[in-house]
């Protein structure tokens, strides 16, 4: 067996071992962990930058750059926000434990549902260091174990920010192995972990379509894809021009690198003679790309014409594809065949094409005349999120402290048999 | 491509267009769908019967006997429970559409959770034919398309059978592809399925662990296993023996080849002068040949030695291991490190230890004073049961109607943006 394989199942089997203690804590004891992970990210700032510094400098000599190098940048508010989602992530309630129902059956037998913790979690991300911190907190506090893996782009941070993740643990019941960041940039690294499913109960894979794709073949671990968003808007015959355009806006332009931006608009083809040239010129001016179909590019000369990849493509740029339909049934069939099961939103007046476009569409987010950036677990009370799965079992769309947790069934008797 | 793997995907493929339509079904016409296929079986008893009929003769010429044999036979009461299971199912709530939950956020977005189907189902089970019929109830009654895939040994009933349930959709809106029974007994076929995972979402393994285990190493579909039980019950010191008796018994003989059956029984230590050797009397009494720890062949001559094996084996027969433990510790202890994750229930009057037991063990059921037999989705009130899961995800223990959904997000806005 190869060395590496044996250092990565080493590490999964130790995690297992910790997962079983880190279950029975109390809140208490694990609240005291996140808030020393606190106190020592500000004595180690210095040191943490340093090591972000040094992959700033390794993407820039590899010419990264745009919303890619951005997400890497620990610096600004990112810090900031970082050590006040560990704040807001101590304050959360412990699901563990909870009994969420109960129930009594014919015979006196009480039967209910207690939620406990899932046991190893493996997360594979790429990019944005600042995932390793809120990661390892909402897995910890829902009483499991975690195993980190990041981009090998941000190798220095993760390193570093793991340092502080262990040793916050001293002095608190935490154990030390219940926390681990995989150092081994090789990527049979995370081969391993995926054929590790004696020890990792869930593995989450949050980021491009080539990682996701890599997982899914290879895992025989449970995963939770946190895939791409092709976010898609479908803007109706009934809508009207503030509304619609605002709203675009915000879903596209708001922050262009994250999954719940809009990456299609889809346009009633009833509006083409007010309301879409309208659309159309405002986004120009806020500097969008137009890729269009060919009806759009009539319109708007300005417009480039989309190819068939676009409609699959998740820019995470100022650039936006847009199609003409010519009602709520195309834009539906639109959405299933391009779609990533992520985050639709339709903009409208009537109640009916609202209620079927809402029942109809079985994105894990669908929404009715709001932005997509709502699809977001702090912004829907979650509390705090650990992305947003693509994936329909267990947890679809965003995912917070519940999904990191399943239920047992409980029974209460005093004696009943079946005979 | 080979012939069988473009069957299998062309199958796949029918079956999740099929799946669109299922989705969007009312009850009515899911139940219509039901309620026909209950009617064409009293049709062709007859055709059916010569089907089994034809299995149990091929059982026979391989020596098949016992339990493995039993389950194969559809007469007798087998047959009734099969059409009034189906009475049952068409009677449960239909889950799709269900808003489980709305909330306000604080700009006045509504934000809720509704169940949808999951969309195409794979089940691979062994012998018992009639879950052929129940799985493919559940399974469109929650909205979505099933593809069957039984054992070889039972292929005659099951394709008499899958002819039976698409027949029934004649002249209802269900369509006939949401239902494929597998034809091909060669074992690659499930392989196949297992890696069409852009067209099947889920996969349900029911069966022995070998069958389970080939499913977690060949799939790329998210499974959900339906593993084997091995399932304990712990006799504490506060026991008294009316009722841990009556409580083995019933768990242990009520029917020996089912999966939530007692196989091992932890005792403490404690009990050891009076209780147990009580117990174990009238174990042996019942017929109940018992495979024990050193100290137990002490207490009981007629016990035979367990090796190392026995206490991960499911026999499934009136044979029991039983193990004389120093108290709850070691009895959690031998649960994690020997158990399927199943069913486990601890005879005791302290509260305390009850109490302990049902916080510590996280198998699927945990319960106190009462038959492990209580793990069963009928029994438990979910109204009918798909199996009993063995994986933490989505669904852990006994699985009905709901686990065969997932729940979307749904945004209820009035032009709400995040800037």
């Amino acid at each position: 067996m190869d060395k590496l394989k044996t250092e990565i199942l080493d590490l999964a089997k130790s995690a297992q071992r910790a997962s079983l203690r880190v279950a029975e804590l109390g809140s208490g004891e694990k609240n005291a962990w996140i808030k020393n992970t606190c106190t020592l990210l500000q004595e180690r700032r210095e040191i943490i930058f340093e090591a972000n510094r040094a992959d700033l400098e390794m993407a820039d000599k590899k010419s990264v750059t745009g919303p890619i190098r951005a997400r890497l940048d620990l610096s600004g508010s990112r810090w900031d926000d970082m050590i006040s989602g560990l704040e807001q992530i101590a304050e959360l309630e412990d699901p563990v434990g909870q009994v969420t129902r109960m129930w009594v059956r014919p015979n006196g037998l009480k039967v209910g549902r207690m939620r406990i913790p899932l046991g190893v979690i493996g997360i594979i991300y790429e990019s944005r260091p600042n995932v390793t911190i809120d990661a390892a907190a909402l897995c910890v506090k829902a009483g499991n174990a975690c195993i980190l893996r990041g981009g090998s782009d941000a190798i220095n941070t993760n390193l570093a920010l793991g340092e502080v993740l262990r040793d916050a643990t001293t002095k608190t019941e935490v154990p030390r192995e219940a926390i681990s960041v995989i150092s081994m940039t090789d990527r049979s690294a995370i081969d391993h972990l995926l054929r590790a499913s004696s020890f990792v109960d869930l593995v989450i894979p949050r980021g491009g379509p080539e990682l996701i794709r890599h997982v899914t073949e290879k895992s025989s671990v449970p995963i939770l894809r946190h895939d791409a968003g092709i976010c898609h808007m479908f803007i109706d015959k009934s809508a009207q021009f503030e509304m619609a355009s605002s709203l675009i806006l915000d879903s596209k332009l708001r922050q262009v690198s994250v999954c719940n931006g809009l990456e299609t608009l889809l346009v009633h083809r009833d509006t083409k003679d007010d309301l879409l040239p309208r659309i159309l010129k405002t986004l120009l001016k806020s500097g969008v790309e137009i890729r269009g179909c060919p009806e759009i590019c009539r319109i708007l000369p300005e417009a480039i014409p989309a190819k068939e990849s676009d409609w699959t493509t998740e820019y995470l740029d100022t650039i936006l594809s847009v199609k003409v339909v010519h009602g709520l049934e195309e834009a539906i069939e639109h959405i299933r065949s391009y779609g990533s099961n992520h985050t639709e939103v339709i903009v409208t007046e009537s109640i009916k094409t609202a209620e079927d476009f809402l029942d109809r569409v079985n994105s894990s987010t669908v929404g009715v005349n709001c932005s997509t950036a709502f699809s977001d677990g702090f912004r829907l009370g979650l509390g705090a999120e650990i992305g947003i799965s693509t994936s329909k079992l267990h947890a679809y769309g965003p995912m917070g402290l519940e999904g990191l947790t399943t239920e047992k069934f409980i029974l209460r008797g005093e004696g009943q048999i079946r005979e």
